[in-house]
């Protein structure tokens, strides 16, 4: 396996954010050659998002998604959505990332929790299509299918795309997935279904990696070299699918990164991207 | 739908066992009218085996389930699984259970772990027929796959038997599935695997519950109705592929049920199962 490109390296927000603001993250990456960033919704309100497509454009980084839309089970999700959809046209984003949400409060009936994230999705589709935002679909770790999301196979995923008329067969597909390792990589169909997903639903790739013991079901995730995931390995059928895009590194880590010197935490993605993904 | 035969509940013994050894847990179900038990071979090595085969005898308990073989993985798997099914024919017991061990130390390759795991019990299979212990592959939840189980799905788990040449349609079933609501609840397959595996396959079926939020990955599992998962759906489920045998309540809970009176856990077991399972 050929070491990866070191210009389709980016950073996803979430990594440094809670040393950072925005405009220092974009900042950051730009003084350590990382081209690519996934900012968070919550982070372009604080800087503004007229502010931040201008320091994007200063440092001329490529937006390789936007977190996120999705949480279909909240009263507000529509408005919401639109607005996401609105910002990631503002900011050019690659895809508009989608967690679909778990469970509503109360409920225990997954069938119909899914059921309405396909009817939520159908609605915004034809928006997203018209603003030339891509909607990416991110399964979740079957860990999360109660509070953050129930679309949890890249299989379920994709049989919703299907189910939506985006098959992957359209020069421009509106309706794809964001593979995140952390989510997908213990699933035995995982080879199969990144090849059925092929270049036209890839619309992100995202890198971590999974710890032993994993101390806590959100925000332990570890860095590329220190977990169990076999990443040349996904990489390989990723590429294989024909996907040419960024790697975009997401790292929650109460424990460990967000204590760190986030410039060390930079120079860290970009060491153990180029020698261990 | 109706509410399930008191009669078919049986107590997994990790439920209580921090607080019981194995004599006690075998007394404390004969004393509450719990008609079924699956003791763990370390209890019953504590106990010895003859002895414990003695006490199933006078309170005329069933043997759900013996916990565990599997660890595919370790040096002595081979001895060790011999030694599990030996004891599992002494106590008559329904199944084996199989853990079957996640990635090896040091090892990133999860197919390659998968592909031993099916050796493995391809060279178990003859013995434990034989032997007439039915070998029940308990597909574990994917946030276990590095440690204790790289067979994740119901669907990844009756593939395995079907290569294995027990599709569910001989008469005998020697290599079947435990299906435990915790670990398999969020998959969006669940129904169609259930039928899949059909009467002759589901050699076990688990209960106890999901918390929101799980605060450990191994040992956070609720009591029956005090989490999310949909229990009498899925039983509605087993029961419409065929099954008819127990409902073993298996519970590690570190933070509750392990800190409580032994006797209000099965009283709670018994109140539980027969109102919200």
């Amino acid at each position: 396996m050929a070491s990866p490109d070191p210009g389709k390296l980016s950073l996803n927000g979430a990594t440094v954010k809670k040393q950072w603001g925005l405009a220092q993250i974009i900042e950051g990456c730009a003084r350590h050659g990382i081209r690519g960033i996934a900012p968070w919704r919550d982070q372009v309100h604080a800087l503004g998002l007229k502010q931040t497509r201008a320091l994007l454009d200063t440092h001329e980084l490529t937006v390789t998604g936007l977190c996120r839309g999705g949480f279909f089970t909240a009263a507000n999700w529509l408005d919401d959505n639109r607005r996401a959809i609105e910002e990631a046209h503002t900011l050019g984003a690659q895809c508009l990332v989608l967690v679909v949400g778990g469970l509503p409060s109360g409920s225990k009936d997954l069938m119909h929790a899914r059921e309405r994230i396909r009817e939520c999705i159908s609605i915004l589709l034809p928006e997203a299509r018209q603003a030339g935002v891509p909607l990416a679909i991110e399964p979740l770790h079957p860990m999360q299918a109660a509070e953050r999301a129930c679309i949890n196979t890249l299989e379920q995923a994709l049989d919703l795309c299907d189910a939506l008329g985006e098959d992957g067969t359209k020069a421009q597909c509106a309706l794809g997935v964001a593979v995140d390792v952390y989510h997908v990589w213990w699933d035995p169909k995982l080879q199969d279904q990144i090849a059925r997903a092929g270049r036209q639903r890839i619309l992100a790739y995202h890198i971590c990696d999974w710890l032993v013991p994993t101390r806590d079901l959100l925000n332990d995730r570890g860095m590329m070299g220190d977990g169990v995931i076999d990443l040349p390995r996904i990489r390989g059928w990723v590429e294989a699918a024909g996907y040419a895009g960024f790697h975009e590194v997401e790292i929650f880590s109460e424990l460990d990164w967000w204590k760190r010197d986030p410039d060390e935490v930079l120079r860290t993605c970009k060491e153990r991207h180029a020698s261990l993904t």
